[in-house]
């Protein structure tokens, strides 16, 4: 297998309300291919898809059946500290639910978490460790 | 905020379990700043992480209780449907779950998914309307 990923699926409780979350909040558009059972996001070559999360049981084989914490976690890093703030305030402005407020963290960073409306968790940090490159993707070292 | 990703953090039990999974089974190779608590794999683009499924919690600042399904599926999609089954008879002969055998599915793919060692749900796929890149990036459409 290569060493890479072409999809993160979350699933969803409300398709009509992750839209909007993410198309409204995080400001982001969905691709055509989109329909009224899944959309699509385009990322940096990779896709994040939103489909109804008993559907996405049904798919994998496995029982819908769960909660609490899902031990997964979708990091957006920055380009700086200030910039963390910057989102952290535009999302709350919007109504987004924000888990951990921006703080410096042991490993050197400057780190908050947000929830979407399913309560997958978004980490939003600034990792002066991990270079981006001008499309946003992780320089490989 | 860009529409990109940079990190897709899993919680694990045991790092070191998961570690081989990820290495041995997937045959991926960690980045050298990985260390004794946490993993880090150069995918395209992004990082895969693999940290405490605990510590992820409390990073998060939220309750690490939690069961069942995430809610969550990670898909690597193939180049064609037979590399799928070639895919899933090599994890299958090294001791992976597989929890879907490889089918054809209604939106006109071949579907396969396995689970690593906590569960977290990798789909394993051929999707004859999704370009990919040389690299295995999504061609935008």
């Amino acid at each position: 297998m290569e060493q890479r990923l072409t999809i993160v699926g979350l699933g969803v409780s409300d398709l009509k309300t992750s839209n909007d979350f993410y198309e409204k909040m995080m400001g982001w558009k969905k691709l055509p291919s989109s329909n009224e059972s899944i959309s699509f996001f385009q990322l940096n070559g990779i896709l994040l898809s939103l489909y109804s999360r008993e559907k996405l049981a049904e798919d994998a084989n496995v029982s819908p059946i769960g909660s609490g914490f899902r031990a997964v976690s979708l990091a957006y890093n920055t380009r700086s500290a200030s910039e963390v703030d910057d989102i952290i305030q535009e999302l709350e402005n919007k109504g987004v639910r924000v888990v951990k407020r921006p703080q410096e963290v042991f490993w050197g960073g400057y780190s908050s978490y947000i929830a979407d409306p399913d309560g997958h968790l978004w980490e939003i940090a600034y990792n002066p460790f991990l270079p981006l490159d001008e499309e946003g993707n992780v320089v490989p070292s």
